[in-house]
């Protein structure tokens, strides 16, 4: 694998290294880790790999090894996720990108066409897709356990953009040029958007936005509550919002059907909650031999041995580096454009029509699964 | 104090007479607990009061007495809340009433009046103000603690009503001729939108809804999802469903301010939790030495010594009792008039602006405290 | 109802006090509040009862009163718990007393025997046995789920005790000649021995303690860890303790079996968690109707809305009063003499043993139910 | 870095390779992963390392090539730590050994000279010292924030051996010969004994021990509970079972000082929770700001996403590695040769002592750091 962006003061960076590399599947051989070649530099040597100052030679010369990286991962500023995609999935890479797909909607159909294109795999780091018990989740909901789905309640609360904030990762994310159109929404709302869907099962198909910027002086939303309504009819709340002061990372999803509910949290990601009508809740702990086969397999470690973020973000990249042996695609979980082009949507649409009532969801048409 | 309404088969009657009783201000010594005078006749003969056939007569005949009763509780369905109260009002009764106020909003301007014209104390039972960390959490808000409070998400969510339900408990509730404009957002919404004003000390001045029937063949809401703008400018969002499958009695609030965030959670009721953009998370306990006056004022044991919603509901009472003592309404924290105005301009608003966009929230010109 | 003790300043007196009269069917008619008789009066008037001088007097004058009280509740430090239960006994009333039973083992044998002359009913108020989950997971213990029991762990820790402290709490119960022989263990360590055997089933036999005085100056115990062996072999470990600083009043235990385990945990009351060997952890919650009878019995409201330490206490005096209503002792789950005289075998046998190895629980004999 | 043991079938082998590498400063380069040779290739071939038959074999190769493995991870059942532990050390080898360090004190002492004799680095992965909270409490305890310490409690529960397990892993540690002297006590009790010493600061000098066999067959212990005496006078308790069936991987310890006390439980390891004598609770989150150096070092990402046992585990690594490139044992906090003399002292004491009453801990004398 090659890494382009990520390199020192990134937080993300990092991540993707250690996440590809945990499960012994997949290796970081290169990367252009920053604009500055000598940072890129230095960034290659401490990870021992081979360092690029430009991402295009990068490309050009990993493909032109015997040895070279056979999968790009992006992880730079939004601003430049559709090009360095599209060239890699030119250049014949497989690609694995942080999220968001891309900044806008239209960059994310036209990166969509790229991946038709390429015949190459293409995944989005939706990493809480990885964790077991939000697959679980999604499992239980599929099934049919908790009868037609009704109604959905999905958090993600930060805090840490409550002040202005004086530094590179707020920097980009405050920017339109380069983070987008969407500011909160575009970086957590995002993910909130796609585990909505991704536990239900359902698509959202109408939504009616409330977006804010809170804190005097940005250019883009750090606050956003949506009311949903998802194909069949179910309803939801979405919030979102890097201006809850005190909240850390406090992702939350609630689905509750005809006869229970499913709750999942990311503060305490290794436990499912299932709350019935009639008979005891149930608390279901990672790890635990009575999951499903998608929890269990998303498991390295026996049940009350905490799993976190890195692993959850593992999951993705050994369910890739499957898909990529396996030579296709839809083997695997991880999210990819089509859930790349729901978020732009998404955000798109939230962002536009804030304020202004119920609108259509547009964008999911290309790209039915 | 005479009961009007809990008679055998009510949840809320039997409440009412422990939380009235239970500091030993407050005697009940009378009620017309029923329609049926065979089954007030069987209350009254359980708890050793005066029985009446007729509430009219109970309140002709307690009024004669030289020890009759001096306060109403009103605990029938709300068809009978304007009627009650306003009777008893004016025959100089104080009244303490179950919420909401009436069935809609132009009950309850009716009904402020007769409390305006009757120089009595009318008390409304939103029992979750009666929490002491409830009030401890208003008095941090108020006094500034968090900064300028930007976001308010209050959820309240019951899975009861998730079926059809055959009992007395569900069938007036679900009959508009009884219940009045709301459902779900009648019986338990108040409480949230009560909750939310109470704790942010911030009024909803504008509101966006969703409110739904989701169980096929009820004729009121049993779920509504809406989304709040406080005066000031602070953002909301309230959920309140009795759909929610699984959910228990799930009520909990969290306002953010300019430096952190207050939570509270009912079904952890003797904690608050504050967490700070900067400093380490804080969890205050019901009881403890060090919390503010209201919230210790409303506590009757030490730390540890879990109380519940009796003790909330009888710090109403109460607070009650002790504002009749003084002979002054704004003596008391108690939720009056003017909060099941406000509750009934609430509920009508959402109902009626549903899946239309925002809207401005009627109702409170005529009663600014 | 007469009460002999819990005026002014006594926490445990209004407490029982509000809990005798939660469900109507028992009321405070008279008591002797203080030795002092300035406090007792006031305590009187503030209730509306008849109010003595002594409690001496206040048992003949009720006893020759057709309206006079026809139980006592016994509320006054440990030194008078023999002699005031007796003299009631007696004199013909039913006594409620508080715990510890006495001061030490040979009065609570003596108290035994006054209760069995007396053709009277005891009760002894172990709180906790009165809360519903508290009384679910003795249920479940008691009909197998579990598999035969290995093992108990039982915990209460206080922090109240931590550095001296100079009131009339504390004041008494560091005193031996009021106290009796047990300082934490008798005050708490009690509770936490009753519980284990409570909802084990099953009665300790054996110990091994470390008792200790933390801090300088005090005359009895203020720590406590004991190592248990319960009849039929199940190991245990009991810990007890005032000076956990920080600790409010942290009562849990766990009951292990050979297929799984239940937890308790007094600050989150009205929950129980079952873990299972090879299934889902369940959650059982205070009011549902999943539950068994006595838990169902010992709640007054549906799930999700807590009930707390006034509602247990309140527990033990219904089932009291319908015990004197029944005319059997054994109708009622609330504890009598015979866990008194446990309870006092427990600490003097654990306060005497201290640090001296494995030692027999003495003191079952007598009075095996 | 190359490995003994850990082959297919192995829980912890994994856990080594993956920890060891998470931070790109350690590369797993060869392994002798089992004693069966198919076997051993097949581990190394899936994980592109060099494959040894036998680990002697490995240990003259590795040290004979120029780009050969510097140190060595030994991750085999009990009885072969001493002997690879030492040939390891021997030939140049730093070791890192999987707990316990060996199957009794004797041979325990045997390893300390062999390391001090060796001048190389030896580390024993006492996992839970890995957490950032839990060096958090530490550095908590040793300034002194909570006042001399009085008091520990730590928990281990397992329910994995609650009946007869037939799988590689259960049947060498049932086996006194591969095991050593303790079953649980050796598992899982020298990781609660290790954690009661290192948060506290403090070393434990005495204890009485109930040790036991539950479940019948078994020739090693499965359940102990143990008092303990701290030098310095502090009282603890230490529980530790494999038979509390439910219980996963229940971890937890509380250490109460003067002034109040710290909490941690394993299953939500991200969190540390400080009371206080007369103020509000505290609640630390791992990856916070405020938190002391060592907790911020431990950490790799923000508040809010969880990290887990891999990550723990990873800052042995991380630290075992700086130690070596610092050519100082010192200079890591990883757990040693002395934790782990101290760690086989208390197991063989509590066994050999169980039942006897209170018994000196031997053992420490040789090597007080």
């Amino acid at each position: 694998m090659a890494m382009v962006g990520g390199g020192p003061g990134s937080f993300i960076g990092p991540v993707h290294r250690m996440a590809a590399e945990l499960d012994a599947r997949i290796e970081l051989v290169a990367g252009a880790f920053s604009r500055d070649a000598g940072r890129s530099a230095a960034a290659a040597a401490a990870w021992g790999v081979r360092g690029y100052d430009d991402w295009r030679e990068m490309l050009a010369a990993e493909g032109a090894r015997p040895d070279g990286a056979e999968m790009v991962c992006v992880v730079t500023p939004n601003d430049l996720h559709l090009e360095v995609s599209a060239a890699a999935l030119g250049a014949g890479f497989h690609v694995m990108s942080d999220k968001p797909a891309t900044r806008d909607l239209a960059e994310a159909r036209t990166l969509a066409d790229a991946v038709a294109r390429s015949g190459r795999l293409y995944g989005l780091t939706h990493t809480y897709t990885g964790y077991p018990m939000v697959r679980e989740a999604r499992d239980i909901v599929a099934r049919g356990d908790l009868g037609a789905v009704r109604k959905v309640v999905v958090e993600y609360s930060q805090g840490w953009l409550s002040a202005p904030v004086d530094n590179k990762q707020a920097a980009w994310r405050g920017d339109p040029g380069r983070a987008g159109v969407g500011g909160c929404l575009g970086d957590i709302g995002t993910h909130a958007f796609n585990l909505a869907e991704f536990v239900s099962g359902r698509r959202v198909d109408r939504l009616c936005a409330d977006v804010a910027t809170v804190v005097p002086g940005r250019a883009l939303d750090d606050d956003a509550n949506v009311l949903l309504r998802f194909q069949g009819g179910a309803r939801g709340v979405l919030i979102s919002s890097q201006i809850s002061a005190g909240a850390r990372n406090g992702l939350r999803i609630s689905v509750y059907g005809e006869r229970g509910g499913v709750s999942w949290s990311h503060e305490r990601a290794a436990e499912l909650t299932l709350d019935w009508l009639d008979r005891p809740s149930q608390v279901l702990h990672a790890g635990s031999g009575y999951l499903g086969g998608a929890a269990q397999a998303a498991a390295r470690l026996p049940a009350g041995h905490p799993e976190g973020f890195i692993e959850a973000f593992a999951n993705l990249y050994r369910d890739f580096a499957e898909a990529i042996l396996a030579g296709r695609a839809d083997a695997a979980p991880t999210p990819g454009i089509e859930e790349g082009v729901r978020g732009m949507a998404f955000v798109e649409t939230a962002v536009r029509a804030s304020g202004a009532g119920w609108v259509e969801l547009s964008g999911d048409d290309a790209c039915v699964r």
